[in-house]
């Protein structure tokens, strides 16, 4: 795995060998807690933001979404394991895998890594919802299509 | 001072004497850093939250405020003093005065106590602006005299 | 189910029919996103302050572990279905119920809901760690007991 | 003023000509609220991630200094001005410049843009204190050079 250095440099390393997404995070105060570690609620802001820029990444941008197809993503399910706590001024590297891309919801495999230690994992299950409804609807196939292409 | 059992039993107790308001609050670890202490900017959460208290105290719904007068709240400015650290399970009482209520701002001034110690203190300057595009504008003349009638 | 206002009278309501514990709170503004949801990490916050009150509840201390015991509480997995959104201003209630306290670790089922609707649930799987080496450890019986007596 | 991309791309630019401090972040729904824009209080956090990228810059480690010297900073006051609100997926530009070193604190000015607009603006007394007694103490000499010397 690249070092954090390298991958701050380029913010964005998505490796050709494997359909895998890397996206570098720092650990600040505003993310830990009294016991000296990450609060754990935060690393689902991590994943966060790495779909987020995985999407970006893909072309898709989310705010166009709302406003041209009138759907958004929400979260549906989480499931999280934590191996092992981060802590402060901790680099951390979240790697972010797409395992299904359905209809109308996708499913993402996700980790945060410090140097070779998988500290946390994940599967998120997303929705396409319609933005005012909030009901179920099918993602549009232009991103769709940008997703599986990634 | 009531005590805070006494207040979370309530709630909100308003007192007769005095305009001030007073809310309640508990100290949970996502409000701590590594530090041990709570982070600094989670005391706008508590200030906001108790201006919202403060505000609902009087009548003013501010999601009926958008739907109804398209204005909202947005903060203009702060000021917060930080004397003393709060900690994980504190008990914290967030006192709320007004200090003036213009055309189209009001002032806040308030304080986080625990027990007779003042540990924050803080002037936020709220200003009303269009929903949508967030230019000032004067407040609703319903939501001005119930502010003032509190 | 109670109603909100008689659950935030008493703050703490532990139903003699069923070991459920149940907690009530408020959505702010700072617990919403640009979706005008209730933004998905912000739950496990929620469980964590609902487990901490049933702790509380129980007669445990979560400093006095450390002190004492130098044990502490850490999340090992959160599996969450998210079923429909919370918004500004809404009052939720959280439901607590533990479903085994093992030796090194407990497993709590939670629900959020708003009125007759459970919007979200999830089971947590919390584990008992050294406070330094944050290496697995019993809990001590103590807290065990008073857990299993709530 | 550098554009997002290329500040990016090296994440610290530190400016030859000025001793401005320059860091890049993005907008994620965590930081935003049901209002469209970021929540006010979010601020606060970029400020104090751009500090510590400041002091790291300078070759000062926050948690260094607690060991090494058993001493921390800690926010003594805040004030900050909202001129303009941030949005969704918005590339912010932090400016962070020291305007003070004194003997056991430290003012910092700090500024956040978009573009060519300055969105929000602060000044934030940082305080010296002992890690154990939270007393205030003197910034030890080695940081205090590193700082003078950035």
């Amino acid at each position: 795995m690249p070092d954090f250095a390298e991958l701050v440099k380029t913010q964005v390393i998505s490796s050709i060998q494997t359909s895998q997404f890397r996206w570098p995070l720092r650990i600040y105060y505003e993310d830990t807690d009294a016991g000296g570690m990450v609060y754990h609620s935060n690393y689902l802001k991590y994943f966060e933001r790495a779909r987020t820029e995985w999407l970006r990444h893909a072309g898709v941008n989310q705010q166009e979404m709302i406003r041209q197809h009138k759907v958004m993503f929400v979260m549906k399910s989480a499931l999280v394991n934590y191996h092992l706590p981060a802590r402060l001024d901790d680099e951390l590297i979240v790697i972010t895998d797409i395992e299904k891309a359905g209809r109308a919801s996708m499913v993402f495999v996700q980790e945060a890594w410090r140097g070779d230690q998988c500290l946390v994992g994940g599967r998120f299950k997303i929705g396409c919802v319609h933005a005012e409804t909030v009901r179920p609807c099918a993602i549009p196939s232009g991103i769709l299509n940008a997703m599986q292409l990634k």
